[in-house]
């Protein structure tokens, strides 16, 4: 089946394996988990399930690490909605990285592109929303003194003159080719990719020296930057690196969870109620009738049930595998683990609401200042 | 001859007729002169000799300043380079603008354009001649409280978010047609004019309320503010009234005077000495001898320095007139209608470059603040 992948919009089935080919990235093989377990100590579930799949010169990264060229950490949000679950595959991780590396995070909250990209929300409304996303990042814990959340619209005073310095590099032929524009693209979504390209470099300006940077980003947003690496160096940059996690899933059948299918996703806003009816209404890959799934059993591989395990809710490698054995046994039934589900993704919202909450109160700590 | 002007490059001879249709501006009439002069008591050299020659919603602007709705002034300078006479045209106006009608002025210094379209030219070097070409502004004589002057670079904080609103608006068709950008063109480029579009409104975002604009400008300005005025009125805001004059003339024979060819245009830093040269040398309406001229007379009409004097060192119409008859007439010579206009030239910039001097200690009480 084709699919069809841009920074803005997932269609079908994506095949990973000619993903990576196309973008150009290298998998993440078993030596370099290895490689990265020699200073971390453990493996976080999301490397050891190829929840993070691919890489750009990670191992270039690693040995300047080991030089004790100490890198950053660049990640972000387009701010066009709530947080949903899949949004915190990339944070969680960067959280642990920030953790294993002692690493300065920049956290970019790119309101200007959701602006600019979606017809119908206002700068306002994008800007609010960046505002309730960032509750849900310093949720996850992050050293306030370590982490930086830049708000597009309001830090462009630090990011447009850094962004036109790529932007004179960068020319129509190259956006329309990396994300096919067309000539009735808005001049703003032509220019934004030198905006997401400026975190990358931001930290080796304000310090005067190039700091290596490393980018956990959901794989899609590859073709930023991808134009960021081919641009830096000519500025005098390094490229960055960058870590690529694959998409979490849809709670309806095939695609990439979806803020644009409201009832697909779950937000972490979302209510104990809300939470239970959506995943009850979820598909899953359970068979038509008891009888028939005690028989021949249900498939993991194609239910949404089971990869909320597998990418948040079952951490525990050996517990994950019971659970896929039961299932295509015929031993669990759907119903049983969507009740199971529900309990664990209301019980982690309970916690994580709490912390949302608290997070109101620091957030002053996180915003970027010059 | 045929003749091509766009906001970056003038070249050939320009028709003024035909371009004022080309560009769909309309002329000044004589009746709308008049309703000027009911405001000003007087008329400006500048618009009793047509070099101010068309505008934009003039009648409008005025009516709305009848109703006791007052306009702002706009207008700016692309730092590339010092500062020639022929910049001074439009801003001397401005300021007998801002003096007649206790107006505010914008006045907005393009780095970044600058920037953007000169290869050769770094953020710093166009940053630094926006504070070069700012003591020039400010030796003109603005008054402090009613003049802000913006650098792009530095005011992004407040630019870019309103930018955006105007680059939504905005798709590459369109500028690839007014600009005549290519697939070439940088994304830098290709986003610019949202950013000169910023000061048309910037005043009725930060008062709250809608205020007239009107924009003295070089001619070759109009397409920016053509996007402007279709756009500013979707974000609800008015579209700018503009005025516009002709070009100032190049020493050399035909052409606009340019800061890319040095020894045709003078420079408000010119020494008294470089002055003297640059005028000796320039091309004249003259004959090719003495006693050609004294028995056919010269021809004032394709003559720089006669238009020198028309422009800026001949204030008074009677005596221009005398001097146009007595080049005719073959009374005046070359030589010492050119050792008249240095000593007027100099004369000028010792008064400039001594105001230029005591700017540098007034600068900040222009920069625009938010």
């Amino acid at each position: 089946m084709a699919f069809r992948v841009t920074p803005w919009e997932v269609e079908g089935d994506v095949d990973y394996q000619k993903l990576m080919k196309e973008f150009g990235v290298k998998p993440l093989t078993k030596k370099l988990l290895q490689r990265i377990k020699a200073h971390t100590g453990e493996l976080h579930y999301m490397l050891r399930r190829g929840i993070f799949i691919s890489h750009r010169d990670l191992n270039w990264l690693l040995d300047e690490y080991e030089k004790g060229n100490k890198f950053f950490l660049y990640t972000g949000r387009g701010p066009s909605g709530h947080t949903h679950l899949g949004h915190l595959i990339p944070w969680i991780f960067t959280k642990w990285l920030q953790d294993k590396f002692k690493a300065e995070l920049y956290f970019q909250m790119t309101d200007d592109e959701k602006f600019l990209f979606n017809q119908k929300l206002s700068l306002k409304q994008a800007n609010s929303f960046a505002y309730e996303n960032a509750l849900d990042v310093i949720a996850l814990g992050f050293k306030p003194g370590l982490t930086k959340i830049i708000i597009d619209s309001e830090c462009a005073g630090v990011l447009y003159p850094l962004a036109i310095k790529v932007a004179k590099r960068l020319t129509f032929s190259v956006v329309k080719a990396v994300f096919g524009f067309k000539n009735s693209t808005n001049v703003g979504s032509i220019f934004f990719t030198s905006v997401q390209a400026v975190p990358a470099f931001l930290p080796s300006v304000l310090k005067g020296k190039n700091i290596p940077c490393l980018i956990p980003h959901g794989i899609d947003q590859d073709p930023h930057f991808r134009v960021s690496r081919d641009i830096l160096p000519k500025l005098g940059y390094y490229k960055p690196a960058s870590i690529h996690n694959i998409f979490f899933p849809s709670l309806k059948q095939g695609n990439k969870m979806s803020a644009s299918l409201p009832d697909t996703a779950i937000f972490t806003t979302d209510t104990p109620e809300l939470v239970k009816r959506k995943i009850w209404n979820a598909f899953t890959g359970g068979r038509e009738s008891i009888e028939q799934q005690r028989r021949l059993g249900g498939n993991p591989e194609i239910c949404p049930v089971f990869k909320y395990y597998f990418f948040l809710f079952e951490r525990d490698d050996a517990k994950l595998e019971e659970r896929r054995q039961a299932c295509m046994q015929g031993k669990l039934l759907c119903g049983e683990c969507k009740q199971e589900l529900i309990k664990r993704v209301n019980a982690f919202l309970e916690e994580h609401q709490k912390k949302r909450k608290q997070a109101k109160g620091s957030i002053k700590k996180y915003l970027f200042k010059r």
